[in-house]
């Protein structure tokens, strides 16, 4: 969908694919690093690099470090944070397709984790993932306990985030909303808790590291609760009218499941609406911020305009 | 089997049962407190209720808590600790019965987890187990610096136990080596992964939180190491000999799946004087402590000699 630029939210012409291009090699090169630096060699670290090095969009990563540059911070202080959400979110990708829940054989184009292994790897391959995530982070700042705390910190909006009392309680809710009617309210925390608190983290914790003032995180906050909520009505509009070749996904799968989706609860022109609307908040929300919050709108903006 | 007690290792009289009774209930409180902190209501948090407060051994937390008061500390002071890895290992426990790994119907006499419930609820209370124990972890002396530094430290260590390169490649190696024969060294090396990691790092979080010396923790870990694996070699007898109205498990379910254990590979009764030797050593590598020890002497005694 196009969003109508009437405003000028961008301060320069901001070339958001040489941003991404740049961010996710670094993000791809540390993945490596982390995934590589051990003795073990076999068939779970296999089954773990396969998801992880997958080629992800890895927007949360991005996020959080484009979120650390908005408040004067460096992407080398993040890089931990956004490499652990990546790890995150790639765990809970190999579950989710897991036979018992969604039972999806293809992700990003390629066999899923159980598809190209077997069950029991998948299960284990994302058990360690998650496991892996809290190891990177803290692994940091070992030797010195003056940033300690906001690693401290940082794990426990991580862990909050992608817990009991928001991921995998979305996801459990997801499962439960299959072949059922739900309200819009309904779909909207199924989704703030499934999707959207890890956004929220994400960039949370580039905002803490970067030392961000309490005005700041708040405002970055709403900006990701509301993106959060457009990036899953942009992903209910792609599997509604996606091209599988471009997403790397089947179309139309969440109609053949029965689920509730924005565009079955709203139509496709509403949902279309209802997301520019999410995203003209979103960008309100930076108002305070000068152009090194750029990364950020334009991130705001890709996101409904996608293809993928 | 019984351990030949001649020298004098308990400075006391020390009563274990006692211990274990009272260190037990004031973990299963904490554990309640820490499950009912939310306002989640459903069935993840039930999923994960059901096995969390089932009756477990509780060992790793009390060993926890045992080797903090070896080294002088408080109980209080690591409880999150203890807590947090009893939940990783009750998250394990869940993943390991499931269908496309163990498939066991059965755990401590009560329907497993996906048996009670259903096979994507275990998944995900398993993975919100997981996250919640990093929660934990990440939950206490916020308000505060000093601490944070062992506690990113005893996060470190506990994720890189229960993680690629311990628990879960232990647990990896268990699913390869089923009907396969499996060396001596390699039986011990999987052992030490899946299980031996986790309890060391049960003893070192406890010694690291009551400000251990670097000797204490060297011991402390050799003791754990040794009861590690005494503890298998227990769990591979009982397996064998044990009595399923008090070990709530089926007998002879190692056999029937033809997996190499120290019964299989060494005999019984080599296995049983294994296990001795192992204890002896593990009580020796306490020798530098005074009777505040004794509780983690009386649990090394009773790894073999338990009959559930």
């Amino acid at each position: 969908m196009k969003f109508n630029n009437t405003e000028s939210y961008l301060s320069q012409n901001f070339d958001l694919e040489s941003y991404f291009a740049a961010k996710t090699n670094i993000i791809k090169n540390e993945l490596a690093k982390i995934i590589n630096n051990s003795n073990v060699s076999g068939h779970l670290l296999k089954a773990m690099k396969y998801s992880l090095m997958s080629e992800g969009k890895r927007i949360r990563p991005v996020l959080c470090i484009a979120s650390a540059e908005s408040a004067g911070g460096k992407e080398t202080d993040v890089l931990p944070a956004a490499c652990a959400i990546e790890i995150i979110h790639t765990y809970s990708l190999i579950h989710d397709d897991l036979p018992a829940i969604d039972n999806d054989v293809l992700r990003r184009g390629k066999p899923t984790c159980h598809a190209a292994f077997n069950e029991a790897t998948a299960i284990l391959a994302g058990d360690a993932l998650l496991t892996l995530a809290f190891q990177v982070l803290s692994s940091v700042e070992l030797q010195n306990s003056s940033n300690a705390l906001k690693w401290l910190k940082i794990i426990h909006s991580i862990s909050t985030a992608a817990g009991y009392m928001g991921m995998i309680e979305g996801q459990m809710r997801d499962i439960a909303s299959e072949n059922s009617q739900i309200s819009l309210n309904e779909l909207e925390e199924l989704h703030s808790l499934k999707t959207g608190e890890l956004i929220i983290a994400s960039v949370e914790s580039g905002a803490i590291l970067a030392n961000a003032s309490s005005d700041q995180i708040t405002q970055l906050n709403i900006y990701a609760n509301k993106i959060g909520l457009a990036f899953q009505i942009a992903d209910d509009l792609l599997n509604v009218k996606g091209d599988p070749t471009i997403t790397g996904k089947p179309v139309g799968t969440d109609n053949a499941r029965k689920k509730s989706t924005y565009p079955s609860l709203l139509g496709i022109v509403e949902s279309e609406n209802y997301a520019k609307k999410l995203i003209k908040e979103a960008l309100h929300a930076l108002a305070l911020f000068d152009n090194k919050s750029d990364p950020l709108r334009a991130i705001a903006l890709y996101i409904i305009e996608r293809k993928r």
